[in-house]
């Protein structure tokens, strides 16, 4: 830990780093497909569906088109992802249903009780790409607890856009720094400082599935803060 | 109860409905005032502050000035009633600090075990003209658990005007129906069945301090639940 001082608010990316996504939406995809006759490598479609969601977000963020919430987004980004994959025939419900699988994904094992001592000592809210709907459902499925829900809707810009975490220290009355941005992500974590925000990195090595390889580290001391849990988190934090 | 199906979410009014603004702000004004002997009738200065409420918003409301937070706002509020008192020489930090009065309020005694149980059934989130800030700090002083904020910062309007409730269903993802409003005044219950919501109306009769006298019932019927606590409307609702 480096130069870490009146930390007052831990803001969390959420997809990878508070959520394991990747076994969630393989999961949901094989609960609604396998039924209907489909027999898929559930991960690697995971990994296709998710790989418009840079595109999708560019669109909102080069101006290119107004905001429009994550929810939507995936819902357009799975329809290439069914082509593909043959899977044909879902009713539009079932399409939605499909679309929400990314509001059923489940925390990693250390979030909750590392959300529950970090929470006693700062105001803790996700900062992700998420929007509302989405964010309230997955807290409430898995059991997350947060003071508020920050991130992309309520700022209306997706990140790395410094506008949607500055969206925190404005709504919470406090110095950019005071605010500590959580991710698994370097991308993330580096424009979060460059907005001047706090930044702890905490590594998700299998982020990309149990069979995946790990991730790499970033290099030490690029952040304030480098750890492997949640929980480690709040110990090094002093929560 | 009548006409009330499908709720999804509830939301609140804060002063008043929540929290017992007079006994409050009066005691967080004899703390800072009292020990530099100021003598003052603590509970008619909360009164006196509070009346600057309603034309305060309302330059914001007309569109006079730009949206501005609620802690400004209170902070703009107490310089005037201040001058009437005769209370003179406060630092600006003083006067930030009682400002902040307004975030340490407790809450009615039933209102953590009605929240409890309400949030087991459905969303729960405050829809307060207080700023986020004020909010979170309150929530967290007073022990409020709360699924998300919202309020009148979030929409950038405040009640009663019609984007301000209306910013609960768009956010939720919900119709304007699925979405109660609570609270223990009936101009905002009426604004909120205009814009839609559902409405259940609580009754605070010592809103105004235990020596006022009691506040008049609204008129049975006109909002789909009327109960005089937040367990009251926890049984109510089933939750």
């Amino acid at each position: 830990m480096n130069e870490v001082q009146d930390i007052r608010a831990l803001v969390f990316d959420v997809f990878g780093t508070v959520v394991d996504w990747s076994s969630g939406v393989a999961r949901e995809a094989e609960a609604m497909l396998a039924p209907k006759g489909y027999n898929l490598d559930w991960v690697a479609f995971a990994h296709r569906w998710r790989a418009e969601y840079q595109p999708a977000m560019e669109a909102v963020r080069s101006g290119a088109r107004a905001f429009i919430v994550l929810d939507a987004l995936h819902r357009e980004m799975l329809a290439p992802v069914l082509a593909e994959y043959g899977v044909r025939g879902l009713s539009e419900a079932e399409v939605t249903e499909l679309s929400h699988a990314w509001r059923r994904l489940d925390p990693w094992p250390d979030v909750r009780a590392g959300l529950a001592r970090l929470r006693g000592k700062y105001v803790i809210a996700p900062m992700s790409n998420a929007n509302v709907a989405l964010m309230v459902a997955m807290s409430k499925r898995g059991g997350l607890e947060w003071d508020l829900i920050l991130g992309a809707e309520i700022a209306q810009a997706y990140k790395p856009m410094p506008a949607a975490y500055l969206s925190a220290p404005r709504l919470l009355a406090l110095q950019s720094q005071q605010v500590m941005m959580v991710a698994a992500h370097a991308y993330d974590l580096k424009s979060a400082a460059d907005a001047g925000l706090s930044t702890a990195y905490v590594h998700r090595a299998q982020e990309f599935g149990p069979d995946a390889p790990p991730k790499e580290r970033p290099a030490a001391g690029r952040f304030n803060v480098d750890v492997d849990s949640f929980t480690e988190l709040a110990e090094t934090l002093g929560a």
